[in-house]
């Protein structure tokens, strides 16, 4: 029997379940984005977006999806030609890598398994053989979401730092943002890239550039050609609360509300939020006999866990299942993961109870599924909800 | 540590969870009530009201909340001085015939347990007894929002036909209408009451009389004053589409939206939806080695269940202790039931992962009120829910 | 050409046009109104709904339209038989009167031409005769909505004080509420009816009873029947921020975002805007060369306008010809005002440039319509809306 | 005395006034983007958005605003160093052709006045010089949102038919898309570049490119870099019903729901209504004895009008006094016009009443900031507006 009542379940790593709050402040009528009233929420917003990202500098916001900001963090930064070092920590970072290619660039791709994350002493062996500093840039995906892997990012940076290497560090958090402990000056990032559908809250329609000085200061001789994704004229209008085209005006008052509530709970909160919930999913998982895809425990993500089927079992046979007996959609396998994987989104605006029903409704799909599984699984994110 | 972020699960038997296609619906703008854009509406609108009834005749709708329609079906049927029939199947039955009695009607109140529906058997022998017709009507309330136990109004319509008595039935539907199967024509309904707030998945505001030709006949004799609740200008202005005073016009908007997505889910299937989760409920509390309030299976409600406490335990600190740490709202016991049990509302806009999360959140929050509980009742449910 | 397309022009004098933010008030879900958040609401709304009946006194609040705060007067403070005055100011006042002796009350009901409001000569000429204080009530309509007629309040209740006669005083505020000056205490009222769907900017379905301290008493030894309506339970389970059945939870969502409005907008600001904007729409119609229907301009309402067309031009052909060309609503003819008047709404959430375009509408409107008019009328008011 | 109170008066020539049922369809959850449920919307939408462009060709949507549909245009198409011819039509077009500098093509900029649209005389002389055929690409903004100038792109057409000359048309449609009849196929343009926020009545965020075969036949081969941008894995991905990417779902929603309006309006009565509110807002304009900026009454704009202040009276004073005084926003003189003209949109969603609310707060403006005008020039629009 399918139930199509009650509110659909939306457990894929984002987009993620817009609060209906955001989705009212959404709805209010589009203002003149030339006026004073205009000016003074954009000269706000600017201000308040940049705590989420840990910085005190710029953040570039355009009107556009995550992959946007992708590109705007390479075309802004880099020259044709230029070396880049990427990680194959998975789908994301493999399609991001070949978008910098497509842009001209030349990249190294250091091969992964898709279970870890980016290597800091892989990175520390690349940087120390490149003498001539060849490598201009360094992109790495903070939270790989079609793995559920987290590089860790301050690891990266103390090679950078060791290896007294000047690249830029560029870093993907498009599903980390708002989720998980993230820190653009700390980590000496230079870019920041991220979305509004994520850990933000928000439908998606906004991409985010966090920028450093250094990465200011090499977008001044920078050479890929640029226009729409310019940080130059974007800054200079910020400066007096306007866009040098039209804003997502609505989107912007979805942020500004949304930001608002994850001050309201507290970042702090926000991140051990995510990652207790996280560690309600893996009990459930290991629970239920099945493994975690990602395979070092220091770099579990805090906002989705993929989940690794039995040889034999069909992952996406599980998702549909679940999608027409549940109406709950969960994250498919991509690329080289399809059908051996299945993902759970379990961040931005969730708690205890909906994460204890998406739960329910996977280890029912999974025996529906005929997946061989310890019904005990449930019960064992529970006793993770229940401690306080 | 709690948790203010997702949805609040509100699952107290009503007011239930508004759909947010139905919230939109009402956030249209308001029209003229005098216009012909309205007067199209209604005329729609009292037509495809019906079926929720089980009635082909009029649905008078009520700019107001429930209570108001129990005081439109007696002040259009009765006179000062008649005595009515009520039966005390728990908290609203007994406000019920306070209100009959405030209103100045005289109340045979059949004494109950809370723990049982109206019972046929007594109205038969009250009935027989009657033999000079002084019991004007006969009040039952559907389904006892306070105890969770559904009254067989067909039998009860039996006894009344057995007898040859010419009282008037009214049933209160309120939380029945839109959940558990009724039939106000077939079962010789003469005022059904409802409110939108329930099964019509609705917020608070609309009320309902649904009316038999005997019902009219009998008010253009009753002598009770009415003016606001009186039904007569009422049906007399919807023949042209309008109320002889300002209707709620939002919530009908809304209501057009909510009885569009019954009829597509389909009444069957909603009357089935509500049973299989009430069974899945039961299965739970049953699991958990409790009882459940209501003593009769045949009287098992499908919109709410009650969960009797065991002795010593709170069940309003039962009841706190989720809100704090799960943000659940639970239906309170209501009147002598105070404290001793809690109600747990499955209606409305609801599915099998939302009713899990709930049953995942009574578990928790009775385990962490010390109340011995088994934890393999919510897997009871589950194998309710996976079945289809 | 019928223009169907942006915004329909709701210019009746009620229901008003819905503010947008209202709307998105009202949209969020409903909460359990016997739960902490629920009480905590209440009990603000209680307080800060005083200021705009200009009382420190209980303001009861009904789930149920403005008609049910009528009826709601009436039964709390008289009994059956007792004699009330009413003044024929216009329909509604014709309307309460019925109720009243619907409701058992006998009423003396002065004649009116339904071009003036309740006269204070009249008042005192009437209490003077009733030397055995058989009146016990008074109603008058504050601003009549069938006419744009608003009674002067202050001088009745000093009619009443100077024949030292001891009967309440009920008035009618549904259309001046939050539009016109009005003052519960100050003017010594006994009941101040109100709906939400005026001045209040809310959607139909909330009405109001401000309450003196000699109603309370009064409704102590009243004896008409009551039961929904009855002021003493609801304004007991409001001290702990409950109601003793189900509210209108997302209309008092509305009415919250409505009173921070008016409040920050501030009510003298309010009452002016009206009185201007009223004041613009008198300049219109007198500069078409046509006659507003109130006839002493102390008496000139803020919040309607209503017009009266030369004989032998339909008023109801006017208003479906600006209906279809224009998509703007205005007020009809009620009783024996029907064909012979317009009614011109400016009130509640409404602007300078929204009347201009209302007036530029009727302006077109009589002019296809055949009635003659200057053209030079809408200028008129322009010259009102110019000056600061 | 300022009014913030009733419905801002959003005049500026876009983001338009969004319909609440618009506002409303966007606030539906986001769902699974790679899910049945979007998969259907997005073939439909595709299907359905079409006669809006007046092409049976594939329509490219991007999440992003509508300057990023300028780059899409130019980097599918064009490769380093191609040489672009572009008229100087006014700031938007000034703007387009910095753009396409600043991506690497060299551009022909022909000089104009700001008064009048692309010459297509002028076309025919420049193709005819071009005997080798260097130019690669003609770029024309179809209306001038800065100016108010509608170039007449079938006679451009015919100009590069009758010189035979293989150049791709990219016709920006910004402002004019939805509102002034437009024809992709009929008058064989390679690329329309379209936005929400203006016609189609939606909030900033999506962008188009209508794509000829012609157009796509030149992507293979053009060697502008791209990614972001890039057709091919759009169309592509499209095919079944996805996109490469994460799309701006709830402005699809949006669209989809806008796309509804504008079909049961009519696409003729839609281009009918927008230059019949034009031709009013001319009479109105000429009636105060003030010009409008276009100078060839074949190019008026459908859409907005710019009105040309007469020396030594700051437009932008006349704004920011209509601003503060009757809370309407109009567009301000950009570029070489700044302080010179004001521009009125009159275009989405939009009618009678509310252009009558325009223009009467325009003249009260123009009277208050001490522009000579005859105040009978609103007259003139209610003419217009009077007529059927």
């Amino acid at each position: 029997m399918t139930s199509r009542t009650g509110r659909h379940f939306l457990q894929i790593p984002g987009p993620t379940n817009t609060p209906d709050q955001v989705l009212r402040a959404m709805s209010a009528p589009t203002i003149d984005h030339r006026g004073p009233e205009f000016a003074a929420l954009t000269v706000r917003l600017l201000d308040i977006v940049k705590p989420v990202f840990g910085t005190s500098g710029p953040v570039v916001i355009y009107p556009a999806s995550g992959t946007g900001a992708w590109e705007a963090a390479l075309v802004n930064t880099l020259s044709p030609g230029d070396r880049v070092l990427c990680f194959e920590t998975g789908h994301f970072a493999t399609l991001w890598q070949e978008m910098a290619t497509s842009l001209g660039l030349k990249v190294d791709f250091v091969p992964g398994d898709w279970r870890h994350g980016a290597d800091p002493e892989e990175l520390a062996r690349r940087l120390t053989a490149d003498t001539k500093n060849a490598i201009k840039a360094v992109c790495v995906v903070h939270n790989e979401t079609s793995t559920g892997v987290t590089s860790r990012i301050a690891d990266l940076r103390a090679a950078l730092d060791a290896a007294g290497h000047p690249a830029l560090l560029l870093v993907d958090t498009i599903s980390s943002l708002g989720s998980i402990d993230y820190r653009h000056d700390e980590w000496g990032v230079d870019v920041t890239v991220a979305g509004s559908q994520k850990g933000l809250m928000l439908p998606p329609g906004l991409s985010f550039n966090a920028v450093s000085e250094k990465a200011l200061a090499a977008a001044k001789t920078a050479r890929l050609k640029r226009s729409f994704w310019n940080w130059e004229p974007i800054i200079e209008a910020n400066r007096r609360g306007f866009f040098p085209y039209t804003p997502a005006t609505n989107l912007l008052y979805g942020l500004s509300e949304a930001l608002g509530m994850l001050d309201a709970e507290g970042l702090p909160q926000v991140y051990a939020r995510h990652a207790r919930h996280a560690a309600a999913t893996r009990a459930a998982v290991h629970g239920w006999g099945l493994e975690v895809l990602c395979a070092d425990e220091r770099e579990y993500s805090g906002s989705l866990t993929a989940v690794l089927l039995p040889d034999g079992h069909d992952a996406d046979k599980v998702r549909r299942i679940i999608l027409e007996r549940f109406d709950m959609s969960l994250g498919a396998g991509l690329g080289r993961l399809a059908g051996k994987i299945f993902r759970i989104g379990h961040l931005g605006h969730f708690n205890d109870l909906t994460l204890a029903g998406t739960l329910a409704g996977v280890q029912m799909g999974l025996e529906l599924s005929g997946v061989p599984v310890d019904p005990a699984g449930l019960g064992k994110a529970l006793d993770v909800l229940r401690t306080p």
